[in-house]
């Protein structure tokens, strides 16, 4: 393996390269797709299995919706189809024959779901609708990037249906809310909630809601979003229900999404010159335990107490892993196994087991420590919690280094280009005065909800409130 | 709620009926696509559960290969693609564009993840590699049933690479194993495991076993398969590893799948006239509790009791639901959770708790059993376990009373076409007779294994091995 491209000049060559090393990702044989690879899916897993038992917790059930969608559907709501328009896969054959009416595979749901919806609700005994997809979508990509911006990707799609307008916000909010916790508490990834601007919203949605990350290159990622949907698809897909006292209305609709770009986030956010460093809460593997043994020597006594050592954590519910492969040296299994960031490594040596002792390493700041083996059960999950929250704690630390504050962007335009970072500043509200940014290739990721500026950060209008602006993946 | 078709008499009918009433599924807008309602996807991730536990215990990983498949990567097998071609559903257009090379989406994955074996498998120490994926595949469906045959299906597909063909017929065997587990005693659905002829195999396998069911109307249902793919594959891909001894070798292949359809079996053999049955192990809802209140009565009694007992049952690990609604009587409830079901009813009205008891119901035999609420909890367990077994039995008793054993076809060929069911008979192996049982609109749905006929149903040939006959789904 060579070594990985430096991180802090070449930040996208390391990322690029750090995905293949650690074997969460290869390449497909298919424009702009990626096939995810053990490693790469069992994060997946983690994370999906903590969100699922929040989806359900709150109250939504799974249910599948087919992949392809007629044509037609995408048309009934003009901002939608306008928005996802080039992004669109179609078939246009199948069985043998070509179609009379051409299928698109899912750029998302919202059509085909809300058609369904409409055949569900028709009283407001039937509301709310909660209903959640795990699932797949396609959206063409022409500069794709593994887990960040792919062909195919991962998610799951929440679409709810509400009497009125409040329980929707709620859902909104809520559902933000579940998002944010599983990338600040289970990925350690900090972020800023807030609401999109018009400009940048989903295509279809009155209001869309955002978490917004930092990335160490100083270019915020979108994490993921949560909308309060148009009621344009009510009246498009005429669903309808009759109200408590009688009357006929269009229910308000949410929908909410989380994709495999969160194990891009974690890579990106935590990844170190050695590779990946996983939290551990969806950390496959949480612990190592590297027997160090010689050949001709006798190991058994090592080997033993690594077994015995194995057994005990994974009796307390630990996700621990013995390697005892006779072919690599510790070396080679140290640096295979800081590649792929598992948190803690323990090495088992001739006279650790004599004094009953181990040496635990933890991947974040290599730091050695020495534990008696009989201690170590009891203690490793304590470990493990202070790596998950030390993880999020730098994560923050750094986050705040390079989020400046600024008023005029004819001042920070320069240090923009420069230094890429979260810039908070006034923005009166207006499209034009957010179009300006694009001539710096920055954008408004979120409204924040605070007022720190009086004016807009282009024209001298008042601030409605303050913006985060930043470069983009 | 009309009521369901006669079972006895009109069994198609029934099924239609009883899949829409149970909520399972609904009629999608897309050819041969269903909508998986929530309540049968809670079924099929109980299924997915349990198999993904089994898949990964016997040494399987996870993964994710890409919904969409280069056209040409189809035909570098000449019988796969032959076998596939009608069922294609084919993207030509994307992003806007024309493309250079047709897409299909995945009918099954073979094709794609041998193209990557083939950059992972380099020697021998990179086997054997066992991989599993979970996902949606498309195969355009003429005659669509929802979960037996659908446009798009959900299932599982294992693919693995070994150095040896003993080693890769283990696997085959093995995860027929776990399927047949999955059936038998998950699902309580009995099968017969054996190969298919020739003429019924997977295309692209050199050999496809199979387990096969027979379903209350005599017709079977091929419930899973599992395939020694061609390695014709292999070199399709230039898929090659260095041996022990330093030779370069073309490793054996294996595939494996579990569909939806599996869903469609437990409907079909254990509902009846009130609707579904579920199998205990399976159900999202193993118990559900009714109280019986009357408008007007003090209640509260009741209610403080169900809830504790939904409480003492959900705390040993069932699957329990209280129904509160106050919209419903007791009788329409009955009704709602005996379509939907739920393996055992527990009732509690005023006098019950008078004299701290319930009424137990199996939703099986709809025997009442009167038990002290303090014995419930404990009790339960058993009274599922024993629903588990007895539906088991009560399947395996049925298909034994539809299997017959049969001589000559021009003997049976008119009992066949009064009677379906199983027919047991001697093959002397060659395509001209298995063609034969075309004309009779009946197949062989695989070998016995079993020699109990000198000669073959069809000519005076010896018979080399008993097969079974039978019109299937």
């Amino acid at each position: 393996m060579a070594q990985l491209p430096n991180r802090d000049t070449h930040f996208a060559d390391w990322y690029q390269e750090v995905i293949y090393q650690a074997e969460l990702v290869d390449q497909a044989p298919v424009r702009g797709c990626f096939v995810i690879r053990p490693y790469g899916y069992a994060i997946w897993e983690m994370i999906q299995a903590e969100l699922d038992r929040r989806i359900k917790e709150t109250g939504h059930e799974n249910a599948a919706f087919p992949l392809l969608i007629p044509e037609s559907f995408l048309k009934k709501e003009a901002e939608h189809v306008e928005g996802f328009a080039p992004e669109l896969a179609v078939v246009t054959h199948a069985g043998g024959k070509l179609l009379e009416e051409p299928l698109v595979v899912r750029p998302t749901s919202e059509t085909i779901i809300h058609y369904m919806f409409a055949r569900w609700i028709k009283s407001w005994r039937d509301l709310p609708l909660k209903i959640n997809q795990w699932g797949n979508v396609v959206r063409w990509e022409m500069r794709p990037r593994a887990f960040l911006r792919t062909t195919e990707f991962f998610w799951q799609e929440g679409h709810t249906a509400h009497e009125t307008l409040e329980e929707a916000d709620a859902e909104v909010i809520m559902m933000l809310e579940q998002y944010r916790i599983m990338y600040e508490d289970y990925l350690a990834v900090p972020v800023v909630p807030g609401p999109k601007s018009a400009g940048e919203k989903f295509p279809g949605a009155d209001r869309t809601m955002t978490l917004e990350a930092l990335m160490p290159d100083g270019r915020a990622l979108q994490c993921c979003t949560s909308h309060l949907i148009s009621r344009d698809f009510a009246r498009a897909f005429e669903m309808k229900f009759q109200t408590r006292d009688g009357n006929v209305e269009y229910p308000y609709l949410t929908s909410w999404g989380f994709t495999t770009r969160s194990i891009g986030a974690l890579i990106m956010t935590h990844g170190d010159a050695k590779g990946l460093i996983l939290p551990p809460r969806i950390a496959p593997i949480q612990v190592i335990i590297v027997p160090i043994v010689k050949e001709g020597a006798d190991n058994e006594a090592i080997i033993v107490a690594a077994r015995d050592l194995a057994l005990e954590l994974a009796n307390r519910g630990m996700r621990v892993m013995l390697d005892e492969d006779t072919n690599k040296t510790p070396g080679a299994k140290f640096y295979h196994w800081e590649m792929k960031g598992v948190p803690v490594r323990i090495e088992i040596g001739p006279r650790d087991v004599a004094q009953q002792q181990a040496v635990l390493v933890d991947r974040l700041t290599s730091t050695k420590q020495m534990m008696p083996l009989s201690e170590i059960p009891a203690s490793m999950i304590a470990v493990l919690k202070k790596l998950q929250v030390d993880m999020l704690e730098k994560a923050r630390e750094h986050t705040k280094k390079i989020w400046y504050r600024q008023e005029k962007l004819a001042e920070f335009a320069k240090q923009l280009e420069e230094k890429s970072g979260f810039y908070q500043t006034g923005w009166c509200g207006k499209p034009a005065c957010e179009q300006k940014l694009k001539e710096h290739k920055v954008s408004i990721r979120c409204l924040l909800g605070e007022k720190t500026f009086s004016t807009c950060f282009n024209c001298d209008a008042k601030s409605e409130t303050d913006v985060l602006v930043a470069k983009s993946y």
